[in-house]
């Protein structure tokens, strides 16, 4: 499949993009959908093929020793297919926002305005363990007219490689090109590079991953990136919280599931609700099973270690949370602009003045006020799919849906206008 | 004003911008407003020091040999200032995009979602010799809420140190932070490096002028960058042209002006009018001095230079156009496809299919039918203010106004919720 050079690979298979994306951004809903509807039916009607890739990988896995938990991740099950293929006929169901005429009008002088959104062109994914955003990825690229570069991680390549063949015969088979659908060819870091330095032929680049990948996409990256994911997300408990709904939220938060990026990292209490919320969230944090690493304040309770500035930094991804006591919203304003990934931060108050000005001094993709941070979610925000959570400014901010895989062009109708 | 190291004042003068966003991110529409006018008025009533310095520049450059048109564009008279406070007042009576819901709606457990728009924070400009640039920034990052850190090129260092001490004063003397309008400190390539570097210290960087600057900014910056501007443009003359129209908006798009962005700088003819349309285009466009670059069809006409592959690839910004007979629609699409900047292409045509189809398969930031390329203009199009013309795909295609220089935050409000 591939030469020596990696980056000569990366050029061609994007160019072939590139050449079946002109067709795809031509194509109807229907046939985008009819593809979509057959790519979920061949992902089951050809399980045995998918599972018998993935058995390879878990196997190498398992005899290189890699933990039980990436193992899990990594895993394929029928049920995991299932999943996968209900994914696709998901994004079968929503609307195609290519076409979708974002603002328009008529000018002084005649000429009719529309900007409409267009598919990117060709769209680069870099990710890692999990195989089902294969089939995330090539769905939601397809339904928004953007042919798609895979590529997953190495640990996930006879997975991948069996999961992007059947899509891709399911694709040719609905009437389409299917080079709109291609693996990087190439296992090493090189082949990545070369992803990440193929300006003019790749369009945009979608890194979703650890901190660690995000950060190198970011900044060897020449073709434009959306950064995702990162998340040291805030729970903020007001003065005026009511502190039931405090409580079920610091838990909801911390708890509920800790290694995704919406999950609270830090606990913010403001000094005049310290003495009757600490020792109700410190114990039930602490029944829950999470490790406190807390401010003096917080210290003084059994159980509770001395957070060290790097505790206030961590997205720890685990039952671990950094807490601090703060004399006032401002103060937590400060902290969390201090702090923060800008993804999401929550403040639990009944006071509409202070809740006002959280949403608004805090800047971060979501804000969210008397909820819990895990419903930062392109599922929960109902849009039906979700790509990543950009934690960037540029372009998209926060869960990323269809939408948000297009951009748009300005189409102006005029009569032999010429500018006097 | 600086030390010794340019990495150290760039992101000095980027973390007192920081500081003073945070005031401008949350100041209403008439406080912004208020600081605009005053920005105006100051430029007139301060005009005395503002030309001081703009003929310290021209001087200086008329020494070193300048070329005439360079200077014309540098040098600033009291009309071209009154235009300047003009700009800034038009900029005051445009609505506010910040705050601005683009979209919202209840969730089924009851969660309210609004996306609103919020400003980027840091804005940086790095431009070429026009000191207008300087106050139109100013004035558009102000009403954004975003603060600038304005880098202009070092021909305009006095007009532009004048212009910015003006502004400054007059945005302190309306209650606003001044430090939400900076010069970036050091007139070497050094300090425009610095910005570049200064990823988490400035948002975004807008590069406006040549294509070797924007390129440079592109290819070198870990800011996440808007590129701007260079437009290979053309024109298309399809078969069912209204060639009186088709005459009409190439000379228009060709000749009106030729030093910008928009101007045309490639004509595509249908052959079944070739017979027709050359003998007229190539005599308009000799009548009004332009030479023509041309395919063996064009050269078949006296004057008519041949065309290399590098022609079809120029941007001109003169009195020159590429030119080439085609056989139909698609040819031109693939022509376009291959050679075009994605800035602007036109097509003439009263067939409605073939308008359809050239709009839809042509990828660029503006797809024009029956009118001149020039109208790709924020001005044009209604926006009331322009900060460049995007070229890239991401977050802002085509002409930017306000609205383009903000992002979006999720603010999500709800009453306890946490996830089951």
């Amino acid at each position: 499949m591939s030469t020596t050079d990696p980056a000569h690979d990366v050029i061609a298979v994007a160019e072939r993009a590139r050449a079946a994306s002109h067709g795809l951004a031509l194509a109807t809903r229907a046939e985008k959908d009819r593809a979509l509807l057959a790519m979920a039916d061949a992902l089951l009607s050809r399980a045995d093929e998918v599972l018998a890739g993935n058995a390879e990988d878990v196997e190498r896995a398992e005899a290189g020793g890699t933990p039980a938990n990436i193992i899990d991740r990594l895993r394929l099950t029928p049920d995991r297919l299932d999943a996968m293929a209900q994914g696709l006929r998901d994004v079968a169901g929503l609307p195609d926002p290519v076409g979708e005429v974002v603002r328009g009008g008529t000018l002084a002088n005649g000429l009719e305005l529309r900007q409409v959104r267009v598919p990117f062109g060709v769209v680069g994914m870099i990710y890692e363990a999990r195989p089902n955003v294969t089939a995330d990825a090539a769905g939601i690229c397809l339904k928004s007219g953007n042919a798609v570069l895979l590529r997953g991680s190495s640990s996930a390549r006879s997975s991948n490689a069996a999961i992007v063949a059947v899509l891709r015969d399911a694709i040719a088979g609905a009437g389409l090109e299917p080079d709109v659908v291609q693996l990087v060819p190439g296992d090493t870091h090189d082949s990545v590079k070369a992803l990440m330095r193929a300006r003019g032929h790749v369009d945009v680049l979608i890194p979703r991953g650890g901190a660690g990948l995000i950060r190198s996409v970011v900044e060897e990256s020449t073709v434009p990136v959306i950064e995702t994911g990162v998340g040291n997300c805030h729970v903020y408990v007001d003065r005026a919280a009511d502190l039931d709904k405090a409580l079920a939220i610091v838990l909801n938060a911390k708890t509920h599931r800790t290694s995704v990026c919406n999950a609270a990292e830090s606990l913010l209490v403001h000094a005049d609700v310290a003495g009757a919320f600490l020792p109700r969230v410190v114990s039930a944090l602490q029944d829950a099973g999470v490790t406190i690493h807390g401010d003096a304040a917080f210290e003084a309770y059994d159980g509770v270690v001395p957070a060290t500035e790097d505790d206030y930094e961590q997205e720890y991804l685990s039952l671990d949370i950094s807490a601090a006591v703060v004399p006032d919203l401002d103060a937590a304003i400060r902290h969390i602009r201090r702090y923060s990934s800008q993804h999401t931060e929550a403040i639990v108050t009944e006071d509409v003045a202070a809740a006002r000005r959280f949403t608004a001094a805090v800047d971060s993709a979501a804000v969210l006020v008397n909820a819990s941070t895990r419903f930062t979610d392109g599922g929960e925000f109902g849009f039906g799919a979700e790509i990543g959570i950009s934690t960037q400014k540029l372009h998209a901010r926060g869960p990323m849906g269809l939408p948000e895989m297009t951009s748009t062009k300005y189409v102006v109708t005029g009569d032999g206008h010429v500018r006097p």
